[in-house]
């Protein structure tokens, strides 16, 4: 999305995450390389900020995306829908390794006119190590210029 | 702490964060500078996950204090106490501007043996942009070296 400087999703943001999600069916996935600094008091561990800002954004984005789909429009296409966040929720089930990819799965749990309910779950491998909820709100496109 | 590679609160993670926290009577405060890539979509806001990460790091450093305190221990004093993070969330109010210090005020609201819960308010200025709330866990010395 242009003009999106976001340090979790933005494309414009050299030193962000730059994380990337797409649908797989009904799911959205997306699947992110730690770097070596992002890690937990020990070293061989993702630090939980990380994982919450990786989950944040990733629902978020699939918010955006779901309210695009609902109207029948490609992303990106005619006015521009934005959502922010309203509330996130992480539980933490095992420590995350972070010299391998991490994927997170989220669906809609709630698709409303203005709120979206994503759930999310990370995965390192086959193991579950956390998962998380976003509330996600549609704001009008003249918000961003407001801010 | 020594050996504190934490990308939020880590002294060894020159790439970190690096916050601090210290108590003010019955409240812990951190002050935190943003960074100008630490930015949400729009370039003049803080990221939602950079204050979810402060306020995970800064509640769970919180609880660590607050069990050392209710030991009559000074922090790092005898045997190590380590916490990690059960549940984090974050209520978004308003958003935060990047240009200017953002104070995280928290209050431990329940203190069991083993969870510690810790509420937390983010304030730009006089304003309160985000609340939290994180359920940190008490793990054993081993943990870490199990790790």
């Amino acid at each position: 999305m242009a003009g999106n400087h976001c340090y979790g999703c933005g494309t414009e943001n050299p030193r962000g995450l730059q994380i990337k999600s797409h649908w797989q069916g009904e799911e959205s996935v997306c699947v992110y390389t730690p770097r070596r600094e992002q890690c937990a008091g020990p070293t061989h561990y993702l630090y939980g900020g990380t994982i919450a800002s990786l989950i944040d954004c990733h629902c978020v984005g699939t918010a955006v995306s779901d309210h695009y789909r609902r109207e029948g429009r490609e992303v990106g296409e005619g006015e521009e829908i934005w959502c922010v966040t309203g509330r996130l929720t992480v539980d933490y089930l095992a420590p995350t390794p972070i010299d391998r990819d991490v994927t997170l799965r989220a669906t809609v749990a709630d698709a409303g006119d203005r709120k979206t309910v994503v759930a999310c779950s990370v995965y390192s491998g086959e193991t579950r190590t956390a998962e998380g909820e976003v509330v996600a709100i549609r704001v009008p496109p003249s918000w961003r210029d407001r801010m």
